[in-house]
């Protein structure tokens, strides 16, 4: 499968704590995670295009995206085009703080607003779909002993599957873990990876976004055929 | 509107701790709540036919469940009449451990198991839709100092909408207010309502069990007929 | 409550046989489906802020929208505004070729697009929901004789409820009553509505469009509150 | 993959109509389209235990139903059993007139009624999902020139993904295709079928129930663990 991380590469070039934890930034870190099972290909905001020409977007299968501080700089013309090719079946994973990435939002139709807090305290992901294939050979939960909080309301559209809730040590929940279809492709979105910890190290989170990668996967399916029938 | 409160009516009778807080049964408790807006009748398992005949059940416009301890003490031929009201439209608003009663497996097809510890400690439930109907009023969330816990998994189809998701602080998180439409009818599970804690004299909670009624009404609807069409 | 009716109002004044149909325009002919039961008002593309200002917004209820040739001049700041009016809690009803207006292809996230053909023929829209407030009153189907097609796939988000499907004379079905929450919104896309034909003189349309007016008006909620959180 | 067909074997051998069709049964009409891929066991109703003993149920990993005039004779403990499996992950794919059998009914929770017609008129499948895998290599829609007719309302849950929706030549629509989640076991409900027909003679039937079948099959999962936690 040929899988392409996006990140706006930002954070780890500007703050020392950050590049401690991410030397070659948060896509490189996630690259790994899929290097021995996919092609993998990373792409940055600062690359012509973002790195996601129609060429590179066409043979994607599965999309990541990372993003937090420069959302705005993603130009509405790639967004159109990763709205469509998700649309057409690519699969789309956004992390983090890319709920408030334009793709996201042009996807949902919301805000994709919640509330947060950056206390470092304990996350733990409870599963709440035991039977989905994203938390194949999960435990009950996932503890993460620190990370920032993000806490309800989170203004998204139901979704499809709910398979993560997070318990936070300071009193809030969140729905972590996010299945949605729409159009042909996939949309999985993981709150996991803030910047300042070195979530994307750990076991059982790469564990989740590999099957994650596998469960958004294109698949064949029927005839998308619109316009004026005779 | 006609309000009927189905209980038990065993832990009142059996437990002093219980009657001290409930002392004429938690279905009294419970149609306190709505006395001053609906006509409210009470119905408990000991009575002839569990107090749910034919009669009774065709003008209940919304039925509450409490039980416990005699799930299985309900007799089939009840259930079904209370399944087939629901699907004509009847409200249903399955309160705590009547999780497990036979209408709600009936209705959901499911197990409805969920793991459970009897700690006392505090639970807040979240509004994860704060748009909708049955969280007029409420704030961002409620909070109850000392309840039995609930966890997930919570063996149920994904609801329709999702209202509530509490957080323990024990380390534990649940889906505790639950709606889903079978047939006709709209049903609510909501958690709070342990029998040895004061949770129904909460009046955000009974802020919450008012507007549960108010949306599990019948509507006028349009044509429910089946059968051979010629 | 305060309904507002939008009209892109093109056809009828460029085209006699829509004229003849809806000499006020089509505007007019719904707003006087709503005159008796509540205050209405009428907006149309050519208007300053195509009528759509802040105050008017923020004192609708629910919003009506027809649209058909002149969607791209629909400016994207008003877009935003109806966006976030229904995400606050407005309710939105979307008509017929209103699936390609900018707003519902904001709030669906997905291209909307159809398959259609002017051919004249019937159409039976069958209540698949027969429990559902919008079908209040209505019998198992509405039959219009002579309208214009849309065929399946319809490229949205699988509905919340879906409470019509049609049936038309060429072979083709359609999802043609969808009903989504967004935000704290209602939204209801309601098929029915070509400029060529009658339909909003139909009596048993017209019932439809005054129960989704009811269905989507916003309801207290909670507190839709985001950001930091101390 | 283990597949198990189970057919109640009573038109068979009853009606010398059916039996001109389906000369060895149904279920080995139908054991035959997934012969090439899987290992396919029968079970009929009359067998002991219905053929659907533990064991027996223990290693399926795909269960299909096909079950008509003889739905009460199916023992309450066999559907018990067939329930308890699909919660932990076993799929389940019921077929036309298995909308009245007890274990989709139980699996419901709602009376599964329709309308319908015996008049040997024309069906149209409409694709209305074209991204599930369900319909992989499949065309716009699937054309049965004679079968019996399933009319709308159809009181089952609304589906998770509502895949093929009819359209019959007397002038009604029906929701063909339906899929949906109960436990960790995936449920397809596909109406083509009825016994005077030879509908699962038809390729592109054919290459649904194949796809279906992958799309039904257990995936790991998490923990399904319950009770009490320490």
């Amino acid at each position: 499968m040929d899988v392409t991380v996006w990140n706006e590469y930002r954070h780890e070039r500007e703050d020392e704590d950050v590049a401690a934890i991410y030397p070659d930034g948060i896509h490189a870190a996630l690259a790994d995670v899929f290097a021995d099972d996919h092609e993998v290909e990373t792409a940055t905001l600062e690359q012509p295009e973002h790195g996601l020409t129609e060429d590179r977007l066409e043979r994607t299968d599965v999309l990541l995206w990372w993003g937090h501080e420069a959302h705005d700089e993603v130009e509405d013309e790639i967004v159109d085009r990763v709205q469509e090719r998700v649309l057409e079946g690519m699969g789309l994973i956004v992390l983090h703080s890319g709920h408030y990435s334009k793709p996201f939002k042009r996807l949902m139709g919301t805000s994709c607003s919640l509330q947060w807090r950056e206390d470092g305290g304990t996350e733990r992901l409870w599963v709440v779909d035991p039977g989905h294939p994203i938390v194949d050979g999960i435990g009950e939960s996932i503890e993460l002993p620190e990370t920032e909080m993000y806490g309800e309301p989170f203004d998204v559209p139901e979704p499809d599957r709910l398979v993560f809730t997070s318990w936070f040590e300071g009193g809030e929940v969140f729905r972590s873990g996010c299945c949605y279809r729409r159009g042909s492709g996939r949309i999985f979105y993981f709150r996991p990876g803030h910047e300042t910890y070195p979530i994307y190290e750990n076991e059982e989170i790469q564990q989740v976004l590999s099957n994650a990668v596998e469960w958004a996967a294109p698949t064949e399916g029927g005839v998308r055929s619109f316009g004026e029938r005779k």
